[in-house]
């Protein structure tokens, strides 16, 4: 089990606070400053862990820096990555609905602010805020179509193109500019595509090298540059 | 289009009300009559369908008798069965959460009364009754889990297995007696595991016949009977 981390850049660094969560942005200040009191705070580490799927834990987490990765380890030791929750996101709120075990293990990607509140006094915010309710609910919503994309993708898509397809994702997540091209930054690793996509560093590779030789793509100093999103999305909506 | 369907058995045939409905469990009846009130009814003949993936409308859909079946249908003709929703329950909330098109299109297994509520009504009760809106959010937790669940046996298992995990599913879910048999009943159409678990209906038979030949199980007059829930589990834990 990681123990309490002692801060790397002194004591000046401390708990960040909750402004920085988009889930609290219908909550007056007083009433965010009275949840940030019932958090307890913890900075992570890069790669360590903060939810471990076997624990009996129900707190629901706040991410006010840095960025927690969603992670199921088979028990063959394969790894499937869910979700990536950047800054001002927050995860762990099924265990706090239902009371069931945890879905998954998360763990920090880089050094990370977490504040990590009650399942009681979770449940009791949301009763008392309708507006948060609902932005849990949109939450929800979209983690729910993204997993019924990611179904449908593993169902009928092969490995080669599900690769493009998260290729895709990243690029028009990155937004494309005026000329429909996009900069993915940093350049993804390949390791990290390959559990998203269910697949092995090895297709990765081969995938993007063919996508580059195509010419849709090319590895810059400024990140990973899609040349033609639009072209990119007509060769994957080919396939389903 | 479908257009609305004439009663089967003549007028005596009314619409039920949302008495079935669990949702509405936390409501006094003066607010569950009010619902009620705001829905528009219909009753479905089987395979008919009631949402269309591409229609623009953004109702929630309460299943008062019968089921309702969720799917995805791919360019490819492909067909990505997401859930049944049984009497009782709901579907259709994505699109009133958050304004997109739907996520699935959706028909009636058998005949089925279904209430049709505007999205702004069905958000408004929420914000109104914050017990329906924890409802609501235990029962999106089931989706995702159910969906990891799904997206890590894609990941993990080839098509026998995830066949075997599904009937796995279907007696957990029938429940096993004190002898640790559990009967599906009716007995499970293949090409509906097919459409479950993402493979062809002939590979369904095949597993279901080497289960059959292994012993697990055995086709009879009230359903398809797993001898012992706990040696299937056994094989299926294996695997991932």
């Amino acid at each position: 089990m990681a123990t309490r981390r002692e801060t790397p850049e002194g004591a000046a660094k401390r708990p960040p606070g909750l402004a920085a969560v988009t889930l609290f942005g219908a909550l007056a200040e007083a009433d965010r400053a009275a949840v940030e009191r019932q958090c307890r705070w913890r900075l992570y580490a890069a790669h360590e862990q903060i939810v471990d799927r076997e624990a009996e834990t129900r707190d629901v987490h706040f991410v006010a820096t840095g960025t927690a990765r969603i992670m199921i380890y088979t028990a063959s030791g394969r790894e499937v990555a869910l979700d990536d929750v950047e800054a001002g996101g927050f995860f762990g709120e099924l265990a706090a609905f239902d009371g069931e075990p945890r879905s998954a293990s998360v763990m920090a990607v880089c050094d990370s602010w977490i504040a990590a509140l009650p399942a009681t006094r979770f449940l009791a915010m949301l009763e008392a805020h309708p507006a948060v309710s609902m932005e849990v609910m949109r939450r929800m919503s979209r983690i729910i179509r993204a997993a019924t994309d990611r179904i449908v993708e593993l169902s009928t898509l092969g490995a080669n193109n599900r690769v493009q397809a998260e290729v895709l994702r990243q690029a028009l997540a990155a937004g494309a500019d005026g000329d429909g091209r996009a900069v993915i930054s940093p350049i993804p690793i390949h390791a990290d595509i390959a559990s998203r996509v269910s697949t092995t560093r090895e297709t990765v590779a081969r995938v993007l090298n063919d996508l580059a030789r195509q010419g849709f793509l090319s590895r810059e100093r400024a990140g990973l540059v899609v040349h033609d999103v639009a072209r990119l999305e007509l060769l994957v909506q080919d396939l389903t």
